[in-house]
């Protein structure tokens, strides 16, 4: 496509670089493409190039990520989908563009004429595209047949049948948002697959947990794939609504979800090319042999409790945050939660609501961002009602996210930040004077960082932190070193008369999970899972450029990591299907730059 | 608001008489307001101006309408929300306007500078509007609150309360789809809602029917308030598939619905203004004490089976279209199916394909319209793929359908259905060939017609006209006569012998259920049901205008209709559930042309 004189110069700068960047990549110049770039520049790839979810870094990054998958991808038909923008020297636009085996999307950033950022993704295969809006299935087949089944008889003999006389595709092993999310993914990509949960229905993994709590991301957010929340949603879901709409949900997709089901042993057939996956069904031990694995047990999936001396002659109630049975029994009580996060914030604040007296153990700084304040600046311009009335549209939303590398993120994360400190200087003030340990993240790049990073080490604050600066939660700095029959009692002596200790401790690694349901080696071989490489607490280098393990191949075979929160479980859910879909029909699919492993967990 | 020069003339023109009209109406000058209408011309108006359904016709019936409401409604703020559009010589625009109550909507088409058609319609009542987008709850107060209850313990609180301890303001009996929507509009308006229904779980009154059956309305048409279909829901939604819609629905939109519930009788307190409404709930018998009742015991509701002699010593199977089991134990059996309706079609077809020997019995002529071609002709400008891709809402589909007056609608439609025959010439020359009785309704106006006039008479055929044509349905013309242990008898001595004999004869009208629910006289107070006083066959004139008793005030104080098709149900749901929401408000709603009642059933 030649720039017409009649274009607006935003647009006809898009136009010239892609028509010069489709020319390069049709002739097979990786250099030449790559000159394109700016020195400083990023290739961010879901899938499309990659096989993987990777970004490469500079013009030599990128010459090296295309000469290995030019030949084979043979992406061309780039153009823009819509208006290009410039604002602050950088031109912003959307594009589409095709490979051999598919159609991708994608976004552009160009400054003086040559690219800083680039994102491309996968969106569909050639072929195999999911039956959506006009493809969608008619529903009856029109006309007489004598073998016609009823939509009921189909679904029926599908959930007896699968597991039993047919083997799936996929087990998702894990039945919370993650797991629904990536099966309603695979159920319209016509991907056999199981979910296996141990909990007896969807959304139980919510209900299950303390009765305060509430999501503490907005709805906007929080989507999930096909089905969004209606207009009367409410901002952040009580833990029993959502409960509800993955229940639903689970239905009205049509997944084959087996609840009361453990996931007991698995081992991977290298002969078979495929895993023997030992269950347990209300009781019955199922043996599944799919080809593909997915762990989405979750961040908050494997409780951590630390192990105190005397905890074996507390008296009282002890439970790690994720068991809290809520406030109710314990009006009157002495309440202890060790811990300082989301967890420990909600738990102490529903306690001292119900007339606890509530002592909040910290043993380590916290970042606290109000909600309110995080809702405005970091999340309005893209998640929001202001946004949905300006016209964005989640996918659009998440695509805009996904283009910023993980590389630059921390550096622009950090002015956003320093927004929030300004206009709640008062708030951190007081929680400060109380006593409150506050961090802003090792480079003052705030909460989300944290969670890309550790997924843990923050609050949003929703009304605890004032219970805090006001003292009716009590503040305890240190750290534990014993308990006595009634008493926790710090590492200063400090002793704390407890009914109840509630361990808001965190969870453990995925990487346990896997040690736990195939074998310590194969934990090994696959290594950490989460984080991002960036040398800061609990996420220690080198710099590995995306989250680790998650929705892409690893050093096992067949063998993936789905979860996050609700935001990622929709975006990155369509990536992973895509995978295994494109697996599922024997689609090439070699893997450039699968990560290396330098932790173990 | 004056018209600038830049403006082009379709917007000049209804920027224009918007402003006369707004002008003569801010004046009380109902004849100079009329004046601007043309003399042939329709103003409908759902609720906005005369708390009714109800359209009046030419400039002394929107003179006399605007004598009685004028004062009272105070209609101001008149513009146009989007660029008007002119089409053969017809200028259309979308409008708002405000009025003493609340804010509205409607449709203008103007001819030659005058107004042909206007709709308006009440959209929200000051002060009481939804909790939607920008009003959608925030789910959690933040902050800390000792007398905070959880989102569950406030539900699980309500269900326990209402309709014992705490009356409900309205009742609706019947929860199948057109009970759900309108219980989710009341809900979203914070009207205290019970809905009774006899089935244990919403969507029974789908699920109970035969097992081939699939909505014949393709899924744009046929949206739910507030929870869309998600885009890979079928065209044609499987009866089973329907139901579990509903009930998630009625889960997520916080519905208090009573399954397993049968209203045995209910009066009117004159006294009390207030109904006493005995119902059974699993067993036992609870007093109900609502303001409004509102029957949506459906079209379908109640079966009618005709009376023959000898049906007491027929020997095989003999049930109601309603109670039919589906064809599996019908295989190598003969069947007879009463009727050559929709049910009658799909029973025939699905007996066939199961290895049935199948005669329908046509008793009279009927109007069939192949589904593709329907959806094609009829409904795709508004309620299809193409209509979504081209930016058409449901909420817009649905007022461009209401802005038609029922007056000129038939006239509009016999083009569309002259289109249709033309298309299909040679299916309805194979149809008729082989016997079958045809017609396109006593004016050639076609299937919607008769379904606003009848609500019967017709098939939308998705497969069972091309094997009556082929004759693998036998077609019996004329009428039963009577039976014998193992014979349906015609008229004309033709004997059919039968192992099965179905009765797709149709359903009693719901006025039925006021005489059996409440008393015969109240039942005659409110006399017929549904039909528009067009003096066709089962639609005795004189012309109503509207829909007898459908969604608007009748003659007994505080009972109403609700119903229809997926379609109508969304759409007056929101108007019925205003006007019981001014009432429960205390918002002065005096009606403007109550209907009277020209027939008792």
């Amino acid at each position: 496509m030649s720039a017409t004189a009649a274009r607006p110069p935003a647009a006809t700068e898009v136009d010239q670089w892609l028509e010069r960047f489709g020319a390069a990549l049709e002739r097979g110049d990786a250099a030449g493409a790559a000159e394109l770039f700016a020195e400083d520049s990023y290739w961010r790839d879901l899938v499309a190039f990659t096989w993987n979810i990777k970004t490469v870094e500079g013009r030599a990054g990128i010459t090296d990520m295309l000469e290995h998958t030019l030949a084979r991808v043979q992406p061309h038909g780039w153009h823009a989908t819509e208006e290009p923008t410039t604002a602050d020297g950088v031109t912003e636009a959307w594009i589409e563009f095709e490979t051999a085996v598919g159609r991708g999307k994608g976004h552009l950033r160009l400054i003086d004429g040559q690219a800083w950022t680039l994102l491309t993704v996968l969106d569909e295969l050639q072929g195999h595209e999911q039956g959506l809006g006009p493809r969608r299935p008619k529903g009856v087949v029109h006309g007489a047949d004598p073998e016609r089944q009823t939509w009921l008889e189909d679904r029926e003999r599908e959930a007896e049948e699968l597991g039993r006389t047919i083997q799936p595709y996929v087990v998702i092993v894990g039945g919370g948002q993650g797991g629904i999310a990536l099966g309603a993914r695979l159920r319209q990509l016509r991907v056999p697959t199981i979910i296996v949960e141990r909990n007896p229905r969807p959304g139980d993994s919510w209900r299950n947990r303390y009765k305060s709590l509430c999501l503490h991301d907005p709805v906007w957010y929080d989507h999930l794939p096909y089905v969004k929340f209606p207009p009367n949603w409410p901002v952040f879901s009580p833990k029993d609504k959502i409960g509800d709409w993955l229940e639903m949900y689970t239905r009205v997709m049509e997944l084959n979800y087996w609840g009361s089901t453990t996931a007991t042993r698995a081992r991977y057939d290298d002969g078979a090319g495929e895993w023997v996956l030992t269950v347990e069904r209300e009781g019955e031990e199922i043996e599944l042999r799919p080809k593909q694995l997915v762990l989405a047990t979750g961040m908050s999936g494997r409780p951590y409790t630390p192990e105190f001396p005397g905890m074996d002659r507390f008296k009282g109630d002890q439970h790690h945050s994720s068991k809290h049975p809520g406030p109710d029994a314990y009006r009157g009580k002495r309440a202890v939660v060790v811990g300082s996060n989301n967890s420990a914030h909600d738990i102490c604040a529903a306690l001292w609501e119900h007339g606890a007296d509530v002592t909040m153990v910290q043993r380590s700084s916290t970042h606290v961002v109000r909600s309110d304040t995080l809702m405005d600046i970091a999340l309005s311009g893209l998640y929001s009602e202001q946004a949905v009335a300006a016209g964005m549209t989640t996918e659009k939303a998440d695509l805009t996210f996904a283009s910023l590398p993980y590389r630059i993120m921390a550096g622009l994360q950090v002015p956003v930040y320093e927004q929030i400190r300004e206009r709640d200087a008062d708030f951190y003030a007081r929680l400060e004077a109380a006593g409150f340990q506050h961090d802003w993240g090792e480079d003052g790049s705030g909460l989300f960082m944290k969670y890309l990073r550790r997924a843990s080490g923050y609050y949003i604050d929703v009304g605890a932190s004032e219970l805090v600066a006001g003292g009716q939660i009590k503040l305890q700095p240190g750290q534990v070193d014993h308990l006595t029959e009634d008493v926790v009692v710090m590492a200063d002596g400090t002793e704390l008369p407890a009914d109840v200790v509630v361990y808001a401790t965190g969870y453990s690694s995925m990487n346990g999970a896997v040690a736990e349901l195939i074998s310590q080696e194969v934990a090994d071989r696959v290594g950490k899972v989460w984080g991002l490489g960036s040398d800061t607490t609990k996420d220690p280098g080198p710099w590995e450029g995306e989250q680790r393990n998650m929705w892409k191949p690893t050093q096992q075979e067949g063998l993936w990591f789905h979860g996050g929160n609700l935001h990622q479980s929709r975006h990155y859910s369509l990536y992973l299907a895509l995978q295994l879909k494109a697996r599922a029909e024997g689609i090439d699919t070699p893997v450039y730059g699968l990560q290396e492993v330098h932790h173990t967990r």
